[in-house]
C-alpha cells in the first residue's frame, strides 16, 4: 500500500497523474521513468517522514533536485516515489567570516552565488546548469564545473553535511569548521554516492574572497603538449590563480563558426589549438602582467603560435563562446558520441594521440572533437559522425567506440566521469 | 601461535624484547604498551602477508610510522603486534606537471617537502614533529598543522590511496587524478580512521607551485575579535594568499621570555594580544604591499595597535619562536592542562570568552594560555596552572578542566582535536 504522504506533506505537495510528467523524464528525454508519486517536502523533518513511510512500505526512493542531470539517475522507474528537494530553499546561515554558507538542498546553484556575492564573498561551484541545478544534487553528485582547478570539485567545497538516511533517520553533520577530526569522515561517502546513502537536505559549504582581477586569454597552440608548458608557468606567475584551462581543437572552432550565432575566431588564421586561459584574484593589480609575462616566454619558445588578452568583458565572454558552443555545434554537425575522461594532467596529450589513433583506425573519417578541462586532466573526448554518413548507423556504433577509448584511459590510470 | 613474520619480512625485520622498546612508547612516556613483536615489511606485498598472518591468528594490528603521536593511538596492548612502515620509504613517482608525488607511507614528512622543492613545487604540509613523522601517520591522523588556513589538512592534500585492509587484501586507490567519481570515496573513510580501517602503505599527494614572495607580519591586537577582521581583509587584499594566521595571548608571550632562549617581545609595550600572520604567494611582488595595506587600515580603525613586518629570515624566524615556544614556555612554568578545539572562526572570541569565564570561576587563578591557529578557528585552549599552586594537585583536576571547556565547544557547534 501506497502510504498517505499528503498526511506528511500537505495534500498540495503530493503529485500523481499528469502532474508529474516533468519529473519522470530528464532533459533531453533519454530516460523516461514512472512513479507512484511526486512527494515534495518542505523540511527535513517532512523527509525524514517521507522516507521513513516508504522504508517501511518497501517504496524505492529517487532523490530529485533540479532533475538536471543527464545520465537518468534522477528518473524513477518501478515502485517508486520521487522526492523533490524544490521545496527545500532556505539559505539558513551566511557567514562572511567564517567563510561559510549553510543552505538547504533545494537552493538553485546561482542563487547561493548571488548570496555569496552579496556578501562581498565567491561561491566557486560553476556549471552549465547553475541557473536551475539544485547544491544537493551538485553536492550528492560531487559537480565539477569551469572552476575545479582552483577551488576542487563540490566535494572540496563542503564542509558539513545533513542527511535523511534510508531509513528515514537524521544524520547531522551540519558542522561549520575547518578542522573536525571526530569519527570517520561519514560525509564524504554520501558526496557522490549519488542519492543511494541517503537525501541531503542541507551542506555547509566553503566561501572565497571575491575576485577583483580576473585576466582571460585566448592562446594558439601547435599541439596539446604545449599547453601543459604554459599552465605550469601561468600557475606559478600567478600565484596559483589559474581559474580556467580549457582546451580546444581547430574543429571545435569550425563547429562553433558553422552552427553557433556570433561566433567569432579570435585569430586570423585556422590554428591547431586553442587555450582559453582565465586567471583570478581577489588581490587587484599585477595579474595581467603575470599573465603577459607567461605568454611572451611562451610566444619565444614556441609553446604559442599566437595569442590575444580580453581587454573587455565582451571579449572574455566572445573567447568562452567558443568554448562553451561546442556541444551545441557538434549536435547540429550530425550524431556524436561522447565520453567524459580523466587522466592525470601530465597525459593528456598521450591520451588524445592514443584515443585518436584507435578510433579513427576502428572508424575512417571520424572526426574527433577533444576538448574541456585540460587543467584537471578532464577532457571530453566526442566523435563527430564522418562527413555524409548515416547519424544513426553512427550512433549504433557508440558502445564499439566508449570501449575503445575507456579501455585506453583505464590503462593509462584515468577514469570516466560519469 | 605467533605466525612465523621471519619468513614473511626476513628474521632482521621481526623485533622482540628489548629491541622493541622504543615502539612501545610515546615520546612523553604517558603511554607504555606491550607487544609480541615488531614487523617491519618491505613493501605493499610484504605488509598484506603480515596483516593476512595475523587476521589469521586473531593478534590485533598496531600500524605504526614514526610514533610521533602524542595521543596513545601508535602504542600496542595486549595480545597485538606493531606493524612499522619505517622501511617503506621509497617515492614511487613525482610528476611536477600534474602537481602530483606518490609517496609509500614511510617516507618521513621533510623528505617529501624536500623532494616536492627539488621539482620547484611545494607539498605543503608542515607540523612540528616533520622531521620524524611519516606520512602514513600524517593521512592517517589527518594530520592538520601550520599551513591548514591556505592548502587544507592532510586530507585534502591526498589524491589516491593505497591501503591494506584488515583481512591482508591490497586497496589499491593509487590515482593521480583532479576529478574521480566512479563509486563511493573509500579513500575519505580510510584517511583519519587511525589505522581502525586499515593500513596506509602509500598515497598520491597534491604539490602545489613553490612560494616566490613570504611576507610575515606581527601585529599587536586589543582583543581577539580584532584579528578576525584582520584576516578577512589580508584574505582579500592577498589574492587568498594568507598561510598562517596565529593568535598569541600576552601570557603566552610572557612565558617564552620567561623561560624560551633567545625568545624576544617584537614590541615595547605589552599588548593584550598578538597576531603572527604570515601571506606566501608563488607570484613574486606585490605581497608586502597588500599586507601593508591591509595593516595601515587596521592600525586607522583601531583594530590593531602596532605592526611589524619581518625585514629578514632572522626577523621571520624571530616571530616564530613566540609561537612555537609557547608550549615549551608552558612546560617549564609547571603543570599544564590542555584542549585542542575548533569552533567556526568567527566565533572564536566568544569561545574564548566563555570557556575563560567558566575555567577562571571553577579554579580561581587559573592562568588561561589560549593560542593557535584562529584562521581555522582550532585554538590550543591550554590551562597553565596558578601561581604557587602544587603541580599535581593542579593536574588532578585535568577531567573537570575538561568538561568544562568541552562542553562550551560542543555547545557552540564545536569540535575537540584528537
Amino acid at each position: 500500500m501506497t502510504p498517505d504522504f499528503a498526511s506528511l506533506v500537505g495534500a498540495g505537495n503530493v503529485l500523481t497523474g499528469a502532474d508529474m510528467a516533468p519529473y519522470l523524464v530528464e532533459e533531453r528525454g533519454l530516460y523516461h521513468g514512472s512513479a507512484l508519486a511526486v512527494v515534495r517536502p518542505g523540511s527535513t523533518t517532512e523527509v525524514a517522514a517521507v522516507v521513513k513511510a516508504c522504508a517501511e512500505a518497501g517504496i524505492a526512493v529517487v532523490p530529485q533536485g533540479g532533475n538536471t542531470g543527464l545520465c537518468g539517475g534522477g528518473v524513477p522507474e518501478g515502485r517508486a516515489v520521487v522526492v523533490s528537494t524544490e521545496r527545500l530553499t532556505r539559505i539558513r546561515a551566511i557567514d562572511p567570516i567564517n567563510l561559510t554558507l549553510t543552505a538547504e538542498a533545494g537552493c538553485v546553484l546561482t542563487n547561493l552565488q548571488a548570496a555569496a556575492e552579496e556578501q562581498d564573498c565567491l561561491f566557486p561551484l560553476s556549471l552549465g546548469a547553475e541557473g536551475s541545478c539544485r547544491i544537493g544534487g551538485n553536492v550528492s553528485t560531487n559537480a565539477g564545473g569551469v572552476n575545479v582547478l582552483r577551488y576542487g570539485n563540490a566535494r572540496e567545497l563542503v564542509l558539513g553535511l545533513e542527511m535523511v538516511l534510508p531509513d528515514g533517520r537524521i544524520w547531522d553533520g551540519l558542522r561549520a569548521l575547518r578542522k573536525n577530526n571526530t569519527g570517520y569522515d561519514l560525509k564524504h561517502l554520501f558526496i557522490g554516492a549519488e542519492g543511494t546513502l541517503g537525501i541531503v537536505t542541507a551542506c555547509v559549504l566553503k566561501l572565497f574572497p571575491r575576485p577583483r582581477e580576473i585576466e582571460t586569454a585566448m592562446v594558439a597552440l601547435p599541439d596539446p603538449a604545449a599547453a601543459l608548458s604554459i599552465l605550469a608557468a601561468a600557475r606559478t606567475a600567478s600565484g596559483d590563480a589559474v581559474t580556467a584551462c580549457e582546451l580546444i581543437p581547430r574543429i571545435g572552432v569550425e563547429l562553433c563558426l558553422a552552427h553557433v550565432p556570433g561566433a567569432r575566431d579570435p585569430f586570423g588564421q585556422a590554428y591547431p589549438w586553442l587555450l582559453l586561459l582565465e586567471l583570478s584574484s581577489s588581490r587587484p593589480g599585477g595579474l595581467r602582467q603575470a599573465l603577459e609575462g607567461v605568454l611572451e616566454v611562451a610566444l619565444e619558445g614556441g609553446h604559442a603560435l599566437d595569442a590575444v588578452l580580453a581587454e573587455s568583458g565582451e571579449q572574455r565572454k566572445a573567447f568562452w563562446r567558443i568554448r562553451e558552443g561546442i556541444p551545441e555545434g557538434q549536435k547540429k554537425e550530425g550524431g556524436s558520441i561522447k565520453h567524459d575522461v580523466a587522466v592525470p594532467t601530465s597525459r593528456v596529450p598521450e591520451m588524445l594521440e592514443r584515443c585518436t589513433a584507435a578510433v579513427e583506425a576502428a572508424m575512417p573519417g571520424v572526426r574527433v572533437c577533444a576538448f574541456g578541462h585540460l587543467g584537471d586532466g578532464n577532457i571530453h573526448f566526442n566523435l563527430t559522425q564522418p562527413i555524409g554518413a548515416d547519424k544513426q548507423a553512427f550512433l549504433d556504433r557508440w558502445a564499439e567506440m566508449n570501449k575503445l577509448v575507456h579501455d585506453i584511459v583505464a590503462d593509462m590510470g584515468g577514469t570516466l566521469q560519469v
